[in-house]
């Protein structure tokens, strides 16, 4: 089958849309139509050859809704006309990590998704006779693109592709880590307001937190912030002290703060600002391959967690329903964080936005 | 009224066994006679100096038992004769932190305790006319010691308290950290197997681990251990890396780490031993002031949490009841630990023993 998909053939070069060849789902695959999909930080980690994940050509993409066309043999759970969210953390169901009722963790294709290629050692995507490479084993920027049945979290029909899109990364990770998380009456504290962190702010309301300081160097995402929740906001850029004025704001420090920016001594920042006694630090920005964080071993033995969130601690197939639900129930907010809309063909001007840092939100539309 | 006591003059010097004067309880105060007092590693962070809370001459001690002699102004809850254990921790039970229910921390007299003093600024101890310092606001290496009232714990009479004395430090840590963090089945590792870790084993088989490891570089300690449960023991200074040998034991990490021994290169150690998924490291040991330790942010994106305990999370005057009862009923070993019993004023053979680091623990008989 012919499909339009977003190739990164190299790093240092902007993607190219081009039109590839997807070969059919092998056994536990579906082949899979995507209507849209978000533009995501994480893709912009292959575009400098950092990402050890990326194989090159590959089509990127890991935040996409499209509907199932062919499911291949021994797919058992899902038909043609389903409607599926992607996931790049699989849930198998089987695996010791799943049985284990402690994550929401799923390796159990990790090593070959981590290698761009599917579960059986190859990949479905073929340009001018050449490999192309999946990327986080969905490939999202592709009109047709091939996953396995374990990665693909069935969804209720009614809920709009368009917009349910982002719960296959940065809806779900910053809302479920706010739910898991933080109590009714806290106060929590949000560092980096982007795509996550708009998404923290938001959890952190729907779970009844009584005070959201958003701390960031871009006093242009406050408006946002606001809307989905935030009661104050720290400039970065302007306060001389980021953990004095977090706990000055707190009384002290919060009661749980989250890490949404990645950069390490923004992690610093978020343990120091956590009140002693209870506070909790999760960690959820990737940092740079090989770097680390470090912290007084006090702050634990005075009361402080630090703990990290992925993909929300959502159970991608069993999980994700719920958050479906709330933005079809109206309590969460999609479509104020989508900021522009736009056919594949236009990509590269999506991720330039996003490298500008001013916390745009593109959802690129494919077909 | 006059009592002997241990006197630590100043750094560098031998403890001197003296008689000092003791003033009577002020407001809020009882005067408390110590019947027995174990040597902990606390103690021994005075002794070069490096110990910011310690002020010279010092009354030390800190794991006491002893009885209610008399009590001072508005003390509402003791009587003469009741039987006590001093808490470096105290519990007032009406500030934030007591009333929070997330911690076991009060600071309420914090700021005091830590300059040498009771809460109204003052010693009740002098010796020839010179002021000496109370210890952690307990100094039970004396006969006769004066403590808050929100510091002690009153406990059934019926338990003998040359033993109980240990759950004044040692043994509720370790106990109570294992109690809070283990899970029935699980492999939990302990790194470090002195007074605190092998109260962690003991734990840690109460709590139903199904496997314990033990890590400690003296296998003199081996023995005691396995009194205590300890399954597996891995001689930190016969392997090549610890980290494997702990993931070998354990099929790839253990379900829960605790660190008890205040090395930092330990703590990395006990972090990395922790499996992917929900891995728990739990510091408990003490760092040299002003150090820190450094870990990959992904190992707790990928499910692990640090945290840490502070006299295992036990609140002191309501919580240790529960820890009287297990010694009382003998679900809790605290007289196997006991190695060495020891008139006051043979104290520093005490110390020097513990400075051999052969993991033996001495209780000092006063009176």
């Amino acid at each position: 089958m012919r499909s339009h998909a977003a190739v990164l053939h190299r790093p240092g070069e902007p993607l190219r849309v081009e039109t590839i060849e997807v070969a059919p789902p092998a056994v536990g695959e579906a082949l899979v139509e995507i209507v849209a999909s978000g533009l995501c930080h994480t893709d912009t980690t292959t575009f400098d050859g950092d990402n050890p994940s990326c194989r090159y050509p590959a089509v990127l993409g890991h935040e996409g809704a499209g509907r199932v066309v062919e499911v291949g043999p021994e797919v058992a759970a899902l038909r043609p006309g389903d409607h599926v969210i992607p996931l790049y953390g699989p849930e198998c169901g089987t695996c010791g990590m799943c049985r284990s009722g402690r994550t929401n963790l799923c390796w159990t294709i990790k090593a070959t998704r981590d290698r761009g290629v599917m579960p059986d050692g190859t990949s479905r995507f073929r340009l001018g006779g050449e490999t192309v490479y999946h990327f986080m084993g969905t490939s999202t920027f592709s009109r047709y693109t091939v996953v396995p049945e374990i990665a693909l979290a069935r969804i209720r029909p009614d809920a709009p592709l368009e917009s349910v899109c982002l719960l296959g990364c940065g809806v779900t990770t910053g809302v479920g880590a706010a739910l898991d998380d933080v109590r009714e009456g806290d106060t929590a504290v949000v560092f980096g307001l982007g795509g996550i962190g708009t998404n923290v702010v938001q959890g952190a309301r729907i779970a009844g937190a009584k005070r959201i300081i958003g701390v960031d160097t871009v006093a242009a995402k406050r408006p946002l912030a606001e809307r989905f929740g935030m009661t104050d906001f720290v400039d970065a850029s302007a306060v001389e002290d980021v953990v004095d004025a977090v706990r000055d704001l707190s009384g002290g420090g919060a009661d749980v703060a989250f890490e949404c920016t990645g950069i390490v001594p923004v992690m610093r920042q978020a343990v120091d600002s956590c009140t002693v006694g209870w506070g909790t630090c999760v960690l959820l920005g990737v940092e740079p391959t090989g770097s680390e964080l470090s912290f007084p071993p006090v702050r634990a033995r005075y009361g402080r967690t630090i703990k990290g969130s992925y993909f929300g601690g959502v159970k991608g197939r069993s999980g994700i329903g719920r958050f479906v639900d709330l933005y079809v129930e109206g309590v969460l907010d999609i479509d104020s964080q989508i900021t522009h809309r736009a056919p594949l063909t236009d990509i590269n001007a999506g991720f330039d936005r996003m490298a500008r840092g001013e916390g745009v939100r593109t959802v690129v539309t494919l077909g």
